[in-house]
């Protein structure tokens, strides 16, 4: 177990260099998101809506990440995403920032205001993977029950930003939005936490401004 | 790339030696079935159902994993579960052979007909550890999307069973069921496939009468 152990810490730490370096090149312009969640708790579809609402205010660039096929990264092209790359990871449970380097290649990132990292669906591993963002935005929704951040503390606690999600269905589901905030909050005191509908479209106001005030505040060099 | 390859395989065969014991010490009586799922898709709702259903007519130990809390546990043993253990893995994606071992002790289980090994909610680490199961079971829901076999292929091809939940919602999502059994098929040819609402009820018989008589096979020896 001593040998697993130290070949995590030295994998981990030659991603930490790379992440590092991913979080220089980004200084001072591109906001870089990094966006976890259960499968299909909506990261593209979250997307799907984001592009075409903000399209005008900022340029996007948006990698997506996938244990097989390229279906995410194609949906996020048919919503008019123009600078679009997918990960194929193969069996790999979490994209490292050497995928995100690689997949980064010949795309226009430079001029990006905002850098989206799907995620590998999975509520575990990806939470120990630094990829050079400003921040994890981390999507529960409401059918996945409201434990989720007491069971899963590690995504939670490195996560800036609670989505909850599908709140179109909350009548049809047994989970209590006070208590998914409260168990969320004590992981994580600093967590914000919008409630969304990406099939209403309602409260993504929320998340809109919250984007445009990160990117503003990463221009400044405040984040 | 080449020491972590290395150390994967001695950690895998490793779990390959202890599952195969499990699997011995089970043989002809005790039916081992491993759970698996996104987080949130049922596994301890299709639990809380089965132990109650089916208690005269099957004995049923079970284990129960999660990154963090005994909160399934609880919920197993408050519907009626006799022979229940957490396992708590501080972190880990996936249950192995090894932790499935130390939580048997002391558990009844060489008198039981059924052991349910419910895995941490994960759809792709968990595919890669045998816990010494006769099959995998693999739960979706349908808010997760008709796409999740295809994403998530090692899974799907080594599961025995996939059951369908949450079809109580399935007039509230866009789920496409013939794709998703399409989708499944494609990855695996030999998937059993059953349809279930934990929440109404509906579809559950046929998961108890596979249970039946896969518990009954294992007794012959046939499984």
């Amino acid at each position: 177990m001593t040998d697993k152990i130290d070949i995590k810490e030295k994998v981990l730490s030659e991603n930490d260099r790379m992440a590092e370096s991913l979080r220089q090149r980004f200084a001072g312009k591109t906001l870089c998101l990094n966006l976890v969640s259960s499968p299909g708790s909506g990261k593209t579809s979250l997307l799907e809506k984001t592009i075409p609402a903000l399209e005008k205010e900022l340029k996007m660039a948006l990698v997506a990440g996938d244990v097989q096929t390229e279906n995410d990264a194609n949906r996020l092209i048919a919503a008019g995403g123009k600078a679009v790359r997918p990960i194929v990871t193969k069996g790999a449970c979490h994209l490292d920032a050497r995928m995100v380097e690689t997949a980064l290649d010949g795309l226009p990132v430079e001029n990006a205001d905002v850098l989206f990292i799907e995620n590998v669906g999975n509520l575990v591993c990806p939470s120990s993977y630094d990829l050079g963002e400003d921040a994890k935005v981390v999507i529960i929704s409401v059918t996945e029950g409201d434990d989720k951040p007491l069971k899963y503390p590690g995504m939670f606690r490195r996560s800036s930003l609670m989505i909850i999600n599908k709140i179109d269905l909350l009548a049809h589901c047994e989970f209590d939005m006070a208590k998914v905030r409260q168990n969320a909050l004590q992981i994580n005191g600093n967590l914000d936490i919008f409630e969304t509908s990406c099939r209403t479209g309602q409260g993504l106001d929320h998340w809109y401004n919250w984007l445009r005030q990160k990117s503003a505040s990463k221009k400044k060099g405040q984040s």
